[in-house]
This record gives C-alpha cells, sequence and structure tokens, in this order.
C-alpha cells in the first residue's frame, strides 16, 4: 500500500495554483511586516503549515505546491505527519521542551531512551552518539573530538596535560591551542560557523570578510556522464585527487588531524564520488592517522536508498565520525572508538548538550522509516523518476545535462546551461506548482520526501515537461 | 501574592533526602545504562523532571533538591510551569516542531508573532534580532554580523565584492578572508566552539588541543571587597584596565574588529564591573570602530533585577549587537543598527535559521515574566538572600570571602579558601537536599528560577548555615 496514502488520506491530488506572482500578494505583505524585525531578504513565500500536508506545502496566498525541495532537504516523512504529531503531543515532549536539561549534569530519566531511538538507525559500525544542534555544530563538535583524539594519540589517552598547555591555550597559543588543520575539498559544504565555514568552499557568500583557519582544500573528483561511458577517465580522476588528498596530508604547512567530506557534495552541485575514492580516502586516512569524518547532513536518513549514504561505499573500516543533521531534525555524530570520548570529563560538553526535544522527532522518523520501509521505497521511486529524467534529457540535451544521481534514490540533480537558465526553471516551476531548489551555480537538486512516490513523480515530471518546452 | 503559590500550589515546602550517596543507587544504574552509548561522566544525578516541580528538581532515588543552579541557569520560572505547559501543547507548537521550517526562506505564518513575543524582552534601544541556537552558537553569529560590518565600513556597505575577494575567500585566504580579531577578556566564558573558545579564557579544559584564533584578551577589573570600602582603588583598577583595551586595540598585529563582554563575567567566576567600566568601553569602541557585543547568555532574563544586565549600566549609545541564550530557552542576538544586517541576502544564514519551538517557550516566558513582575521580584528576594549571607559571612569569615552580587538580585557569588573546600560544600549541600553550583576554581554562584522566594531563601540559609558550620 501507499505509505503517503496510509499517513495522510487527504492528501492534495495535485497542485493548487491560486496567483503565479511569487511571492504572492498575502505573502509580500507578511515578509514585509516580519522583515521589520528580521532578515526577510531570501524568503521565497510564507507558508502556510496548517494546510500543509504530506508531500504539499502551501502558502499564505493559497497556492499548494509539490514540495521536491522540503525546508532545504530537511522534512523526511512529509507535512502533518500523523506519528509525528503523536510524538509532538507525547508527555516526554512536553517535558523536554519545557525543562530543558543541562544533558551532561542533570540528563532526565527519559534520556537514555531517546538516544536509544536515535542509534537504532546509526550508520553500519558505529553505536554511539554525542548530540548538538545543527549541521554546523555537528561537525564543529567532531572537530574538537577529532582535535583532541589527534593530540591522544601524540601525548598518550591519559598523559596529563602540562602546566605549558594549560598555560599557554589560554593566550590561545601552542602547544595548548596547536595548529592543526582540517582536510576537506573544493566545492564542499559543511556550515557556516567559523571552523565549518573553513572547510566549506561552494560559494564566496557564505564565507566573505569571515576570519578562517587557513586549512587546505583538496580535490573532489569531476566525472565525466554518462559514468558507464568514461570509466576510464572518471578512474584516472579518482587517481588524481587521491594523490592530491596525501600530498596535502605530507607537505601542508600543519598538521592535518581530520578530514571532512560529504558522501555526495550537495550543496556545491551534487557531486558525485566512487566507492573505490572513498575507499582510497579511508586507506590515506589510515595510513596518516588523521581522522576521517563523514558529513552525512544532507545525505542521510535515506535519501540516497541506503539509510546514510556512505554505507553504498561499503568503506572498510568504518569512517571514525558520521554527523548529522536536517532529516533527523536533530543533529550530532555517530562514533564507535572509545577513544573518540576525551580521555577527562568536561572536554566535549556544553550547557545544554544537545536537544531532547528534536531527539524525539528523530526517534520517530527512525522507527516510521524503519517500520515502513521508507529507505527500499525512496530507492524504487528513485530509479522510476531517473529513468524518466533520462528519457527527458534526450528531448531537451540543452536543459537537462550532466544527469546524476542513478541508484541513488530520489537524490538527483543536472544542470542548466547558465545560472539565469537555471533560475528561470525553478521560478515557472514554482509557478506552476512545484517548490524545487538549486544547487551550485546551474544544477537543480531534487530533495523530496521519503514519502515521495511514483504519483508525486508523475505530477512532477508532468510539470517539469512542461516548463521546459516552454524554457 | 507569591507567584510561587500561584504556579505551583503543590511545590514541596522543605527538600527530601532518601539518599545521602550522590548519585545514588537508581542514578548509578541509569548512569552506567546511559554511559554505554553517551558519555556521562559529567552527571551529577539523574533527574525525574515528571516529579520536579517549581524551584524542587527531583532525581531517581526519591531526593527532591531545593534547586539554585537551575541547569546551569537555564531555568526561568522553575519546573513544570503551568504556562509553559500550555505553550508546549499548543498547536503553533506541533507545527514547530513537525514541520520545522527553513525560516529564511519558507517561514510560516506564525513565524512573525513568534519573533515579536521575542522582541517585547528586547533590551532597551534594541528592536530587531537574528536567531540562532545556542549560546556559542548566537556569540559566533553576532562576530559573523560584525566581521560584515566591520568590512562593509571599510568597503561601503553596497560596494560589490572584487574578483579577488570572491577568489581568495574559497582559499580561505585574504582579502576575502580578512585577517581580523575579537577582543575579549581574561576569565570570560562565551562557548565552546572554535570562534567562541578563542574569546572564552577561564579553564583550560574548555579550549585545550583546539585550534584557536589569535585573538587578544585584554584585563577584566579585580576589585577589592567591600567595594564601598575601596572606591579609590577599584576606580583606578577600571582605569587600568581600560588602558589596556585601547592598547591592545591601537596595536594589535592584526585589526580588531569587535569586542565581546559579558556584563558579569559568570563561568569565570562572577566577576563584577563598574557601569563607568562599561561606558569606557562603549567609548573607546565608538572612537575606533569596534563592534560592542555584550553577551548576556547568563546573565540576561531578569536574573540580576533588571531584564538584561547590562541595562543596569545605562550604557549610551547601546550596545551593537547582545547576545541572548540560557533562560530564554533559544538563542540569538538583539540589535538596533539595520547596517548589520549584511549588505546582501544569504549572508547571515543558514537551514534553519533558529528554531521556533524554543522562541515559542521564550515568548512564554517574557510574558510571565513581564505579566507577574518577576524581575522587581527577583531584585527584592535578592536583597534579602544577600543580607542575610552578608550576616552568615561574618559568621563564617573563612568559608564566604568575598561576597558579590549586591544589588543584582540573586545572581549572588562567594569565595571559599580552595577548590577542595568549595567542592566539599557544594557536595554536602547535595546532601542536604540543595543542588548548587560553582564557577571558577573557588566560587560558589547562585542562580535560582525567577520565582525563587523568601522562603526558598530561608531553607537555603538554614541548609547552608548547618554545611557550613560542619565544613
Amino acid at each position: 500500500m501507499s505509505v503517503a496514502a496510509k499517513y495522510y488520506p487527504d492528501e492534495p491530488t495535485a497542485p493548487v495554483v491560486k496567483v503565479t506572482e511569487i511571492p504572492g500578494p498575502e505573502s509580500k505583505k507578511a515578509i514585509a511586516s516580519l522583515g521589520e524585525v528580521f532578515d526577510t531578504r531570501p524568503v521565497y513565500f510564507v507558508a502556510d503549515y496548517e494546510k500543509s500536508l504530506g508531500n504539499y506545502i502551501a502558502d499564505v496566498d493559497g497556492n499548494v505546491y509539490l514540495d521536491l525541495y522540503a525546508q532545504i532537504a530537511s522534512i523526511a516523512l512529509g507535512y502533518n505527519n500523523p506519528a509525528l504529531i503523536e510524538a509532538a503531543k507525547s508527555p516526554e515532549m512536553i517535558r523536554a521542551l519545557i525543562e530543558r536539561p543541562a544533558l551532561g549534569n542533570f540528563p532526565g530519566k527519559d534520556f537514555e531512551g531517546i538516544v536509544k531511538n536515535v542509534l537504532k538507525a546509526a550508520p553500519k559500525g558505529q553505536d554511539k552518539l554525542w548530540s548538538g544542534l545543527s549541521g554546523a555544530d555537528a561537525n564543529e563538535l567532531a572537530f574538537k573530538a577529532a582535535f583532541m583524539w589527534y593530540q591522544a594519540k601524540k601525548r598518550g589517552y591519559n598523559t596529563e596535560f602540562t602546566t605549558e598547555e594549560n598555560e599557554s591555550t589560554m593566550k590561545n597559543a601552542s602547544p595548548g591551542s596547536p595548529d592543526l588543520a582540517v582536510i576537506s575539498f573544493k566545492r564542499a559544504f559543511h556550515g557556516r560557523l567559523f571552523a565549518s565555514a573553513s572547510v566549506t568552499a561552494s560559494k564566496p557568500v557564505h564565507k566573505i570578510d569571515l576570519p578562517s583557519f587557513k586549512w587546505p582544500k583538496a580535490e573532489f573528483p569531476s566525472y565525466k556522464y554518462p559514468l558507464e561511458d568514461n570509466t576510464e577517465y572518471n578512474a584516472s580522476e579518482d587517481a588524481r585527487c587521491l594523490k592530491i588528498v596525501e600530498d596535502l596530508i605530507k607537505t601542508w604547512h600543519i598538521p592535518v588531524a581530520a578530514l571532512i567530506i560529504e558522501p555526495i557534495q550537495s550543496e556545491g552541485g551534487d557531486n558525485h564520488a566512487s566507492a573505490a575514492f572513498f575507499q582510497g580516502l579511508r586507506d590515506i586516512t589510515l595510513k596518516h592517522g588523521v581522522v576521517f569524518i563523514v558529513d552525512e547532513v544532507q545525505t542521510g536518513v535515506g535519501a540516497t536508498g541506503s539509510l546514510w549514504a556512505h554505507e553504498h561505499f561499503n568503506i572498510t573500516p568504518a569512517p571514525d565520525l558520521v554527523t548529522f543533521s536536517k532529516k533527523f531534525q536533530s543533529a550530532g555524530y555517530f562514533f564507535h572508538d572509545p577513544e573518540f570520548i576525551p580521555n577527562i570529563a568536561y572536554r566535549q560538553f556544553n550547557t545544554w548538550c544537545g536537544d531532547p526535544a528534536h531527539m524525539i522527532i528523530a526517534g520517530a522518523i527512525a522507527k516510521e522509516v524503519a517500520d515502513n520501509g521508507l529507505v527500499a521505497k525512496a530507492a524504487e521511486v528513485g530509479d522510476y523518476l531517473y529513468g524518466k529524467l533520462f528519457e527527458l534529457s534526450k528531448k531537451f540535451p540543452q536543459h537537462i545535462q550532466n544527469l546524476r544521481g542513478k541508484g541513488r534514490a530520489t537524490f538527483i540533480a543536472w544542470d542548466l546551461a547558465s545560472p539565469e537558465l537555471r533560475n528561470t526553471l525553478l521560478f515557472k516551476l514554482k509557478q506552476n506548482g512545484v517548490n524545487c531548489g538549486g544547487c551550485a551555480e546551474v544544477s537543480v537538486r531534487l530533495r523530496p520526501t521519503l514519502t515521495f512516490e511514483k504519483k508525486h513523480a508523475d505530477i512532477f515530471l508532468d510539470v517539469l515537461e512542461k516548463v521546459l518546452a516552454d524554457l
């Protein structure tokens, strides 16, 4: 049976287009009023979440869009999901909201269950977690764990800090505050705080005017498509990029303590790399004692047809730290090696140490995903959608270039010929009742929920074909 | 009428001590079990939030503590507050939880009201906000706003970025990623991410092994107590410290773009400074074009007898950015100058841009604080409590040294003669049914809720006197 039909018996059967000026007049009024106190320039439209249902998001002008953007890839199951409503109404949730605990000092008796429910969806090989508040926060918490682990390898896990270390760190000086780097990749996106922005390299707007750590950027493979026609070129591209990574680790002016990578570079353009490339990174990081961090903030929770995208690659041994956020509605990192728990208490610590309210939602999402086989269903609908898009790309080769995401469920993207064309396409899709997002400069990225089914795909494909014909 | 009695007709009338081994056997079991998947070494006890009420926190062993620590200064009204329960059950809350929006792109129609309810409690002179997720996040978001403002002053607010800036920032190099500093103070605490840890200087454990920005630390005044007997010395201490600040701004090897300070250094020892010192900082920052950021994460929301602690100082003109978190159960910064909104969209941006669920709680707290006059009430009970502690300090001068917080409501602290004595005092208070926290090395800090009344103060004072007599 259709899971969408089970969850959302009243889900709309098609988009509703009330106004084609977007944002519409009601949205514009609301944007102006909110804009007196909050930066509203990036607002597409003001949503009516009460009227949003399943795969459809409503706005205050009465438009109802089929949503393939899903809050920048952050809605796992759809709007007004009955299982999440139940979780949100639970006494456990009310406690988590009104008595938000300092989880490190005074966890409530509920907290063990909350953590273990999230861990039921942990990536293969991971069995512990540390919780944070956003994707950027999760990555920076992972960096902290990585730097402490890296220094412990040099110092000895149980060796006490020296007086010199204790005194120098209070002045932001080495050896207590050592000069260490995290290596990342060109076109990567890992967040927009200061350390996370230092490993981000997808767009200048994320970074300009911010002081940054002088950390190196390796090259992420740029494959030729279709993959099956370019195996030799793409294998040499893997080798070229792996060599750059290892060279940077060996030669960078400060030690490289960790490497962070997305299984698919998402914000930076849906750039894919092979299982061999990821295994190569694992081998290099092991060889040089570099912590291997996989950022699953956008790719995680079933979106690519496995629960965690890096599981497609069967990386052995498993990554050291795997970060999550977005579709899990909460954030943090998974790990397995107990030495990633720093040697003494209060080193990885802060007032809240995460947020049990959103972790309850994560647990409920994990349960629904497992109970309803949503990962396999997403893979199935993704195969269907990819196939149809591949056909469309034959009809509109100028507007569907470098189609990618085959075998990655609905995590699909393609390029247009220019940023202007891409933006026009996204706008016309909205005018025809489909909410879609872009990434990098010329790409369209599809990020529907896990309850996006063949019937939704057909509506999307019809609208897309119509819009492409007019582009 | 007692607000505590109105909110909590069944509030305990005294602590309950079931076990004096803390954590007790049930807590120990729960800690061991949670410890398989989560770092539990800093846990004092496992709480039973269902059984906690008002100013009393229960643990799983049946102990019920009068709580003067309140989740590291984060509970504004008390446990199981009926107004917050109502907010937590509202349809608006359920929507905020299950359809967590990308607030920058698709805010819901509720969001304007949510923001404006928080702004009703904004500090004097502030009328806009940007929302984040924690105190550290709030401070780092404020740094981003400050750096963008600082560079805009040099470049021109509406001047486009140069090609060189756009290209260099992608390599973490200047001029796109400029070397700029934030000046802070020795003993300060502003959070534990990488930029926030770089301005933190209270304890090595917060910072060691983390790479940091090479940012300067000025000196925070160290006053002699009682203040009224040391006015001349303390004024010269203000002058000495202000000179250091200005010298560092003028001579630091990279430009200082912003200054961040707590109205009372909290984690670092409850260190106070005068209104004249804060006005001196405002004058210096204006003179040198440095952004003035006040970190009200721990001091805000009524705890010091004014809604925001820096309002005691009547700083003119108002600070540029004021950060909040903790007692507001949500986080962000307030501001007034529209030029702190960066020149183009998407520069201050991320997926969630805050959290409407916890902002709903903040709005409900703000309303209760205003409707019940809780700031004035906290000031009144604080005066009573300070007076009684001052009397006790005559009886136990070795155990109550440098009593501070007069005229700052219940935001009171004092020193013991050694870290060991301080820790023993805190432990014995727990064994006698009072939960209290420390700060710095030898200080006790009181951080009760805003519904902590004379009757609670009397219970605390009785237990304290008994414990001090045995110390």
